[in-house]
């Protein structure tokens, strides 16, 4: 008989564990459930649809009759989940239709956290999470001149350029002194926030916001500590203040939820329940926490590129295949205009929350070679553990070329190598207009290696 | 006292070695002993020299006077090495002049292998390997419209297309069926073809080149197979025909020389004389053979990135540090007008040269997020051996960001990782202006596993 296996939830966790149930059991019946109307998108392009740039009729690559119809998939939209069973394999949704599953893959996802202040519910405030959230900040522009973005997240950060290029004056407010403040470094998201204010994009630092104002439609937000905290006037106001598991559906089967506010899985992306193993669960996405591999403990990965490998690894095992998930260093990148910063593994401040002590090294050169013609300006930063050696981390800030390398460091985290063996064993490929000699990456442990 | 360290060569790995043996050790004598006229500059670039997209008097970084001045370490240009003696530890000048070292470095790099055919030492016969070719080649072109170019490797195609853009008429002979046929694979390298074709390039294939026409004074050459062979008019010969080791200086010194006709080292870059080490004696650059990083067995790494790596461990072994070289799978990129073509590792022709079974796995994709404007055609292979299921090469072709990746492969290589092994291990970072969310590298190794 032909297996049912329901997902719940549809972004790239979800679509990916359903497509790839599907290819490795093509007898089984995959459903789809969803409280989205669009699915199949990714969420980081949302900043650039906003500004135009990418066609909010592009970004959504498949709808539910090209599931149903090129990949015998079945998907619910707009559908509630009201109550799963692990008893009995039910899932009851709110208009009332029962499905029985062999196997379930949770795919919830996350939700934008909105610090809990007065004011926050007001006509006028956005976040920036699904293609709904996008094309109402972009309905509401029209009468939008001031915008306020609470969050010098990456999120934040892309979004506000397109703001500004679409002629609005736009506020960034940050709590920390930083942008980018829990996953880059100061010094090299200096150059990020430089480049944002030289488009016009005005930061206040330091100044968490504690209202938003407006009886009823918002004008500001009050933000800064103690006697520095002020109102900014503002029409509109975007949280783009990180994301929170959504944990109804794994609170519903009381999975195992870990110190991070996420489930815990085993390496086959299964659930836990008082410490057993569920068969029958899996999970994928935002709504898990992930095995660090840069030291023991939790870490959270909540990014598009993690959703869709745990989905790979969740689909599969659901399916009767067999795969593991690895531990992660979670490399991420993000385009602010013309820069690009990278990062993976640990940040002075994420290495701190850890209680590692670190060693750093640094360099600057360029994306060409010296004397080549529109070579851009490329920084490399790495950062080692101080009693191991082991490389922990690293940054990149360049305008191309900056994926690649930033991958190319994560597999040194993730095997383990230490700062002295990835010089002897790290080999790069020259060609004048490509790239240096010797690469940047291997020139900024050079450095680091001085320093242990 | 202070110490000598003269150093034989001024290229990539000469140079090199000469100021991490002068950082090491501040108070040694470095002198470099060179017959070319200028230093410092890489031999990579010439093709774009020629064409005039970067500049005779930026590539040349440093002269000998900067050396002196900068650094205080002495460089006698145009000066050649009449006689070296491990006894006395003497090296003797062509002017006479004698210098005693302490530690000796040899990186006398490669020369341009021309086939030993009839009529090939004619005026209008060339090679690309130092300035002092590319600028002769620079001189000759006003009063040539037809040049033939033997040999299409990476450097013959980089010139190739800088010549018809010049405006001329340019005809590559290959003795091989394909274009790039060691390091690359046919399917891989067809692309860069048809580019250079569509910009006007002529090849002849599966021709070698038998003798050039002329008396005195190039007016042709005959090439192709039997009854295929022909006369191609021509009033210029470049031959871009690969690279021999120089071995005049270590055969001088009775040093080991391996089954691929260069020199043998120790992971030290010393020097081995009858099978013991040669204690002060290292080595660095093309001269030398390398360790395979695949497999066991030695293989050639006549690149630039390679020489600098060389470099900087003989130089600092001779100035009394302590580093070592690794085994090497000799990562390349090259540059073709809009196209990159980048390789690691073993090709299907080099995998065949070793004995080895391989099996393949291919993905096409773009550069950015599917939707995303911009974005360019990505295609990656990956080559996997069919017994160990370790990845042991890769080719990427694109027209942006293919030096990160083919580094990043290139460690899974050297680290021996198999196919399934780096699916769990590695992470890629997303953006959508940058990358797809699952790279197109992992989606290559996706389809690899498939087949093994």
């Amino acid at each position: 008989m032909s297996k049912n296996i329901i997902v719940i939830g549809s972004g790239a966790a979800g679509m990916t564990a359903a497509s790839e149930a599907k290819r490795v059991d093509p007898s089984a019946n995959v459903t789809v459930i969803t409280d989205d109307e669009y699915i199949a998108y990714s969420p980081c392009v949302i900043p650039w649809a906003i500004e135009g740039e990418a066609k909010w009729e592009d970004i959504v690559m498949h709808d539910a009759d090209y599931y149903a119809k090129e990949r015998d998939i079945s998907v619910l939209i707009k559908t509630k989940v009201e109550s799963v069973s692990d008893a009995d394999r039910k899932v009851i949704t709110s208009d009332g239709k029962e499905f029985t599953y062999d196997s379930l893959i949770i795919a919830t996802g996350s939700t934008v956290f909105v610090p809990p202040i007065e004011g926050k519910d007001q006509e006028g405030v956005f976040q920036v999470k699904t293609v709904n959230d996008g094309k109402s900040i972009q309905a509401a522009l029209a009468d939008t001149k001031r915008i306020v973005i609470g969050g010098a997240g990456v999120i934040g950060l892309e979004l506000a350029l397109g703001l500004v290029r679409l002629g609005k004056d736009v506020t960034i407010i940050e709590m920390m002194p930083q942008v980018i403040p829990r996953i880059a470094d100061a010094d090299m998201a200096a150059p990020i926030q430089k480049y944002l204010e030289d488009c016009g994009v005005k930061f206040v630092m330091n100044a968490p916001i504690s209202k938003v104002c407006g009886t009823g439609k918002v004008t500001g937000v009050i933000a800064g500590k103690g006697d520095d905290a002020k109102e900014y006037p503002c029409e509109m106001v975007i949280f783009a203040t990180g994301v929170r598991a959504n944990l109804t559906i794994p609170k519903m089967l009381e999975l195992d939820i870990g110190q991070l506010g996420a489930v815990i899985t085993a390496p086959t992306m299964q659930a836990y329940k008082r410490g057993r193993l569920v068969n029958n669960i899996f999970l994928a996405g935002d709504v898990v926490q992930c095995q660090s591999a840069i030291t023991s403990g939790a870490t959270m990965s909540q990014l598009g590129s993690t959703a869709v490998k745990q989905g790979l690894v969740a689909g599969k095992n659901a399916a009767g295949g067999s795969a593991v998930f690895g531990p992660v260093a979670s490399p991420w990148v993000s385009a602010v205009g013309e820069l690009q910063i990278a990062g993976t593994g640990m940040s002075q401040g994420l290495a701190s929350w850890y209680g590692l002590k670190i060693v750093e090294g640094k360099a600057q050169g360029l994306t060409r070679a010296r004397y080549f013609p529109g070579g851009k300006p490329l920084t490399v930063k790495v950062i080692a553990d101080a009693v191991s050696h082991r490389i922990i981390g690293a940054q990149i800030v360049s305008q191309e070329d900056v994926t690649g390398r930033i991958n190319w460091l994560t597999s040194a985290i993730i095997d383990g190598s230490t700062a002295e063996d990835f010089i002897v064993r790290a080999e790069n490929a020259y060609c004048p207009p490509t790239n240096q000699v010797r690469d940047v990456v291997l020139a900024a442990v050079d450095d680091l290696i001085t320093k242990l």
